[in-house]
Parts: structure tokens; sequence; C-alpha cells
């Protein structure tokens, strides 16, 4: 008989046994992730990832939208608390830390000047992003500086911004 | 009496104003974009932006989720799928350029070694992106070129992925 305890409902099982199959295969480790966006109409558009219902975006009405969604930029930032909330939740499931609750407030500076066209060699991204995390569990200071060290350490999308990725964008 | 002619239904004289407020007041041009996710349980969490509804987030089975949402590094494709329409919209009403139809197909390299803690001074984000961008007008070869330089270069999204941007994250 086999019993599993199971905390943050998390699958942790799940992780060790691609991170295993990973070990033994290494080319598993070699993903690659997809979506496809349809322009609507204005600055309404649609992204479609897998068979999941289309997810919405458009511009403030300042900036021309008609205001109906989220923005890229903020979807972006979104992509990193989720991302994070996502290292923190395995992580401590890992560690044997029971998550209490945990979110994370996302913000990030842009300069409008490039996107606008008023600045052409400039920089049209963010300058910064802060994300400030809070986790409420019965963790010690040292066990949670430790988890917060590996979610820094190993999250995808704090990764991607931090870094200087590569990205071909070609009119086909 | 004033006519305004739109075309591809994007709302340019909202853009040119801002534009124009920018050039006299250049400080409207610093702004701060947010997001704030809150933790559900296991691999989920929610995005709330503004006063929209939250978005979910999931991880596939295969990676310890339950499979209910897109991922954060599928999020991160679609916002900068998302954020390429505006620019294509955006700089194509600008230029007297009416659009039929346009569409971003996205792929981005991720090697999961990392992310699991296989690697742990490696690259846990994406390796490359790729963004293929289908448009269908009337605009020349020559308009097309044009009007693909100035989204490249000038879409927020593109360039914070482009560029290496400092991500503080924080416990607090």
């Amino acid at each position: 008989m086999t019993t599993t305890t199971t905390i943050n409902a998390v699958d942790i099982q799940a992780v060790a046994g691609l991170a295993n199959k990973i070990v033994e295969e290494p080319g598993v480790a070699s993903t690659t992730w997809s979506s496809k966006v349809a322009w609507d109409e204005g600055f309404r558009s649609v992204a479609s990832v897998r068979d999941f219902d289309p997810i919405a975006s458009d511009e403030p009405a300042a900036l021309g939208g008609t205001d109906t969604a989220p923005n890229p930029v903020e979807q972006l930032l979104s992509a990193l608390g989720n991302c994070l909330v996502v290292g923190y939740a395995a992580n401590a499931t890992a560690a044997g830390i029971e998550v209490e609750q945990l979110e994370v407030e996302l913000e990030g500076d842009l300069d409008l000047h490039t996107f606008l066209g008023l600045n052409p060699e400039g920089n049209a991204g963010f300058e910064s992003i802060r994300a400030n995390v809070t986790l409420k569990s019965d963790a010690t200071e040292a066990q949670l500086a430790e988890l917060h060290d590996k979610v820094v350490g190993t999250s995808p999308v704090g990764h991607t911004l931090g870094r200087s990725v590569p990205v071909a964008i070609e009119l086909v």
C-alpha cells in the first residue's frame, strides 16, 4: 500500500517524475510553446493557446483602444506573477512548507516616447519591473530566504525578462 | 463641419492626441502598469488587471498542474502577439493601409533543466522566440516593409523581451 501526502494541492510527484525522466533522457527537456493571436478590429485581438478559450486583449482609450481587456504589457506582468506563483508553490511543496496565502503585486515602468514614434531609436519596453511577493506560511525566515532564492533562480518568465532573448519577427 | 475617416476601426486621433500632448509635456510619457496575481491552489492562480475579470493560469499535467488554462510562458507569447497586432494596426492606420486580416503565430523554445532544478546556474527562460505575422491588405511590398520596420522598432513587449530588463523580485 502506498500513501501520498499532498500539501498545497501541488502534484510534486509529477514534477519529480518529469525531472527524473529528463535525467535519463535530457532531450525531453527541450520544449517549444506556442500561441496564436488573431486581430479583431481596432486594437482588439484574441490569443488562442492549445484548446483553451481565446483570451481578449485591448488598449485603454487614451492609447486609442476601447478598453475591454488588459493590454499586452499588463498581460506580460501577469505572466510574470503567475510564473512566480508556480515557482513558490512548487519549491515550497518540495521543502515541505504549507502555504496559507500567496500573492504577487507587479509593476513596470514604461516610457511611451518610442511606442508613439517620438524617439525611434529608444526603448519601447519596460525599463524596470518590480514584483512584491506576500507569502503566509509557518516557514522560518531561513526557509523563506532559501525558497525565494530557488524561485528567482528558476523562473522561466523571470529569466526571459531579465535576459536579452532573440526575438525573430517575420512578416510571412 | 468636421468629418473623420476611420480605417481598421483604429482611433488614430486618440494616439496622435496623446503623442502631441507628450511633445508638450514629456513627463506624460512616463507610465507605470500593474497587475496583481493571487494563488488559488496547486499551480493555479488568477491575475487581476484594473477592474477586469481575473484571468486564470495553470500548468499542464506533465508539469504538475491541472491543465485548466494557458501557462505563464504561453501567456508571455500571447502578450507579444497581442502587442504586435496593436503595432501593425496602429502603423497601418497611420499609413492609410486598410487591413483585411492579421494573425501572429508565436513559438518559443525553452529548456526545462533549470526550471526543474537540474541546472541551477542555467537559463530557465526562453532561448529564442519566433513570431510569424500574416497580414492581408492592398499595401505594396515597400509599404509592408516600412510598416514591419516601424512595428519592430516600437513594440513594447518585443523590446522588453529583446533586452535585459532589471526585474526586482522581493519577498515582502
